[in-house]
């Protein structure tokens, strides 16, 4: 079986290791340059027809989303939010990105990881000094300690989606695969040993969640991902008897679930035991997504504490985990897996409307109706600017053609830069007030009603399809 | 008649002045020293009974924001977003935040604005140098500059929400009011010298649907806003004509639109003139909110370009406008105005539900069911994780009060924590399958049943009310 592995510079910060990388599989010793070379290449290749994200020198490494692909982004967020909040507990947070230099000794960043970070400097007299965040970690248990905390609150989970910055080599760069800022779907859980099991758990339900049934990669037959778990160490912090209760916990949770893994023996962080979570795309290629680490080093370096139901204060132990990992290389992932191809909820072009005949008024009357109101601009208080939009409404990615190319080069046009439905009025249209919509996927040409069309649309956006 | 004035340290940036600072009456000397701790007593004890956000020393002037204060911030972030988008043609992009020294030289931050930007170093062997953003013009500049741009494109109208970071002097650092990192609801608009004029119109237009219908701060009979004109100062740059041509293009949008404004003489910035756009609150103090900038410096030293419909290439003209202003500012506004209360729409605390007899097992039922309910969680799917949340449905901020204390202790905690409604649930309502709901401006007391309710919620939401 080929064995997949987690490309890491040699800055990757050892103390949580959600990688910034691309992940190949490692079937041979080039296999690294020639699978990241075809990733780019379909990136590049997408990225040229739908304008997703530019780079430039004035800032190596950090992706400029243009605005097809913010709304990429936002989407997957906006996924991951409802998710968390209403389904699994989470409570966002916004939290600083720069932190002082102490800070970061206290967590041990500044004297294991100081290369991987950025620094930063007033410069003003004070000369201030910071570091730029690489991890979201202490500035959760800034938030936990900031409080006196009892039992009662945990678990206490945690979700964040700031802005990160690690210093990755610049000759390794590139794309949106090899990034110095990148986002997560960061989370936290602050809770005590005996939730870890049900904290683990409920991990998994939302990874099956993303992995079996909005995000399936795998079109093969294959399991929708695998499960690895690293244990201790050689070099390793905290007691052997912890050590082994948390690996039992971690594949306790794992097989309460019935889940297959394999085992890294003594592959762990030195801090705690983890999971590594990849999924296998319809091209057999690996890559790593969602980890899920025990920590219990944090929460004694930042005395991180809560009163039991005894009175007395104990240490929480602290859950590091991510869903998607790192959405810039989500996205890359989703790309080369789709080619370009997004399904309906997330694709920026979800539909193009084309007048047959750009001269009839008819026409072009009846296109731009539907234009305007599948993007949810209310025609009547479009230009009412005392009625906000509401906060209810549905928008959808729609364009209108308007050029007076002919008909099938506009239709050419709009499959090559791959609309998820076409949809032409001509004079037929006019006079039933029908629109022939066509499918991307099927090929399928339906006449439907404005009403059809829209329920139909509702239905794809609301179901992740 | 009392006139504002803004406060704004000796290292303000001179190239657009957005503050984040407070805005206070200047009616006498002392008055930025009163004015400014009542409002922070008035942050602190709000923030005291809410927990909206935290500072602490590791990132002076940073704030965190906490779970009910993040969720007011991604309110206020959507509702921006929706606007701007889907009625007033902005597209949102997702820029770096730290760009290289050479970029701010090319804007001339480096030299004007040097003491407050922070300076951004990476620690490997390259020590490559960076600023970290004060603000988004020229990572816009650069999404403009980066392809091929015809008259076609324009007006090119961009937002951004990114987190910036401005070095105030740590002495002058409190609550929400003076930061370090803030965000604004930026936007830069490229266009013609033809159509600045609408462009500005419509950037009224949105400041009036912001401040006379979602945000009316004045409950007295004054106007919602006044209009500040800011004209060309004695250091200026570039030609006298187009200075008194850009100055017109301000006046004529203002009267067209018949709107008042007073005219502060050689007040702009060197680079062009401005609207500065104030509201005065019901206790008569009057808060900076928007500002409109024209600006024809930074097209000229980031050489943007558009190829005219002569096919020649023109500068375009870039306006620099923001409509909360900082986020951070805007929050610590509201929070002065209404002390607390919040309209529904914007409340963490939208309703308490509160069992009678907390004994009773089915008051509690039907309590706890309401609550799962109103927040959105669909009790049939809840633990069904192969089911994602939908992204359609209404999530409300409603909370369940169990504690065993008498009825009234928990009603009167549930007034003080400042619910918009509080639900009550005895026999009788259990009987009845109908709630009791009071309402915490009115105090009406209302029987309504679970949809009833849902409904009235659902229109304050939508309408943000």
């Amino acid at each position: 079986m080929l064995r997949a592995r987690t490309v890491v510079s040699k800055y990757a910060p050892k103390h949580i290791s959600y990688s910034t990388k691309a992940t190949v599989v490692n079937d041979s010793k080039n296999s690294l340059n020639i699978s990241e070379k075809k990733v780019d290449n379909i990136l590049n290749e997408v990225n040229k027809d739908q304008k997703l994200y530019m780079n430039d020198p004035v800032s190596p490494g950090s992706i400029f989303f243009l605005p097809d692909g913010t709304k990429i982004f936002n989407k997957l967020v906006e996924f991951m939010k409802l998710q968390q909040e209403y389904k699994f507990g989470f409570k966002e947070v916004i939290t600083p990105l720069i932190y002082k230099k102490s800070l970061w000794e206290q967590s041990g960043h500044w004297i294991n990881y100081k290369d991987d970070m950025f620094r930063v400097e007033s410069q003003d007299k004070s000369k201030e000094e910071y570091g730029l965040k690489p991890m979201n970690c202490p500035g959760h248990c800034m938030i936990f300690q900031h409080a006196d905390r009892s039992y009662s609150e945990l678990p206490m989970r945690l979700s964040d989606y700031s802005p990160l910055h690690r210093n990755e080599a610049s000759g390794a760069l590139s794309g949106l695969t090899r990034v110095r800022k990148f986002h997560q779907d960061d989370g936290h859980i602050f809770c005590t040993p005996e939730q870890v099991g049900e904290e683990i758990a409920k991990c998994i339900k939302l990874i099956d969640l993303c992995y079996k049934r909005v995000f399936t990669l795998n079109r093969n037959s294959g399991p929708s991902y695998t499960l690895e778990v690293s244990t201790r160490p050689e070099k390793y912090i905290g007691e052997l008897k912890t050590w082994d209760h948390a690996e039992d916990m971690l594949k306790n949770a794992l097989e309460s679930l019935k889940k297959d893994y394999s085992i890294n023996e003594g592959d762990g962080a030195f801090y705690g035991p983890k999971i590594d979570i990849k999924v296998t795309d319809h091209k057999n290629k690996s890559h790593q997504v969602a980890t899920i680490q025990l920590d219990f080093q944090l929460p004694e370096r930042f005395k991180l504490r809560y009163k039991d139901k005894d009175n007395t204060y104990k240490r929480p132990i602290m859950i590091h985990r991510a869903v998607f990992g790192s959405l810039e290389r989500f996205i890359a992932m989703l790309v080369e897996t789709n080619e370009g191809s997004w399904p309906f909820w997330l694709n920026p072009r979800q539909a193009m409307i084309i007048p047959v005949n750009t001269k009839s008024a008819e026409q072009v009357k009846m296109a731009k109706e539907v234009h305007l109101k599948l993007k949810g601009e209310d025609i009547g208080s479009k230009n009412d600017f005392s009625i906000p939009v509401p906060n209810n409404g549905y928008h959808f990615n729609v364009d209108i053609d308007l050029r007076s190319e002919p008909i099938g080069r506009r239709i050419k046009d709009a499959i090559n830069k791959k609309y998820s439905y076409i949809i032409t009025v001509g004079d037929n249209e006019v006079k039933s007030n029908i629109y022939s919509i066509r499918n991307r996927q099927t090929f399928e040409i339906e006449a439907l009603s404005y009403e059809k069309i829209f329920e139909q649309f509702k239905t794809l956006q609301t179901n992740y399809s």
